[in-house]
């Protein structure tokens, strides 16, 4: 017999609600969030010696430590994982609707889209970039995306904490969006005819999103035919190609830069 | 009793000539280093599988295939490494002596010089920057520098097979070798008092070369003495600060564009 509709509805909200909370480690990662008002926080979790260390942050945090044996630190991490006897159990962070966040800041506005992004490496580095070069936030679909793990919260040095990360059911959809409030969509794609450069002179001060995708893969058919022009990073040789987080650094980089110019 | 020093001296050499091999691991980074007539190729080892989809590829490196069963993989790797059945055993590239290299690309030639990075996924993505903008070679010191793994030939994604990265004795010492070529040695570090880009429109078509530390330690004190100028790229905020694979692109894109201006 098949289940009833609402019923797998139920049991996916189940799911999802299980998965609702995560938990960042290391001690940079948990002062962070500590010291985020806007982050929810569940359980903290240190060794004697990871208090002594995190000192006055912990009553900023507001949460009651528990205190653990470092030799059974117990919480529920990736084996391999560096918690450096600190962890913490928080909800993502909620940035509220696209059109609110995108527009806040920088002048003109830029955004990054990331299709299907699953390294935490690289959405690490690459919101610590947006942070840097002032983008307002990085957009990315919900499914097949890096979740907001500890490994990302690492990667991102604190970045996760104040930059925008926004997680869409649609992505194209998105994008639309962005392009409704008057954002120019450039894809980075290495078979794109123009360069990024050239493009970037002609757009003006203009909002603008950077849309990139996952190294293999590259950008999706629909999320491509979505973009306003597809672009790439003038190479020297005929050989290589960018990391994505490298990339998306070298973009940001050059979107500022050309205002200057 | 304490070891006579030629036996110590001894142990060191077969120690070192014992690492001086590497397992690279991967379709891609196994193919790469086939197809690269300067590598140096002790052992492949392929699943069927993996040999068929190597194919030609396997004829041209030259060296005789040993057919694995993909249950019980007969090589040393790291494990939860994704060797997709295939690996190789190879010596380290040699690229020459640094003043025959960091003269021959470019115009005018850029070089990274990379101060106690060790990880590999960054070293890797910088490799894929150097070769994308055209520098000559990536210098790193000899210890504490990401070893040429596997890890690392993944994460450069071929550019390890054709970019030259040379491991020195001394950082500061082949730093005060370009000096000597000609080379205006740039320090990028968060306190630097002049931006990157004032100081890349100072510097006309000299010869470039950008050092970059390790993220938390930073440039060592030697090290920044050697700098002719330490330099910050700029921020658009008052928080985070760029992942050195993201700083060392932007950088490279940066000298690149400037001469263009």
């Amino acid at each position: 017999m098949k289940k009833p509709k609402w019923v797998i509805e139920k049991e996916r909200q189940k799911r999802a609600g299980a998965s609702d909370t995560v938990w960042l480690f290391g001690l940079h990662a948990v002062r962070d969030a500590l010291l985020n008002p806007r982050r929810e926080k569940l359980r903290l979790v240190l060794t004697r010696n990871a208090a002594d260390r995190l000192g006055e942050v912990i009553v900023t945090g507001g949460v009651t430590p528990e205190i653990a044996d470092p030799r059974c630190f117990p919480v529920p991490l990736d084996p391999g994982s560096v918690h450096q006897g600190a962890a913490i159990e928080v909800r993502p962070l909620s940035w509220g609707a696209i059109e609110d966040v995108v527009l806040a800041g920088g002048n003109p506005p830029r955004v990054v889209c990331l299709d299907r992004v699953t390294d935490p490496h690289n959405v690490g580095a690459i919101l610590r970039s947006a942070e840097v070069f002032g983008a307002s936030a990085v957009i990315a679909p919900a499914r097949h995306s890096a979740p907001e793990t500890g490994a990302l919260a690492k990667a991102a040095s604190g970045a996760l904490e104040r930059q925008p990360y926004i997680r869409v059911t649609n992505l194209s959809r998105a994008m639309e969006q962005l392009r409704s409030l008057g954002f120019i969509l450039l894809g980075l794609d290495g078979t794109g005819e123009g360069t990024l450069d050239a493009a970037l002179d002609d757009l003006g001060d203009r909002p603008l999103a950077l849309v990139l995708g996952a190294e293999g893969p590259g950008l999706r058919e629909k999320t491509r035919e979505t973009c306003d022009r597809l672009v790439r990073i003038d190479s020297a040789g005929d050989f290589g190609s960018l990391n994505v987080s490298n990339a998306a650094a070298v973009a940001l980089y050059a979107a500022g830069r050309a205002l200057d110019c």
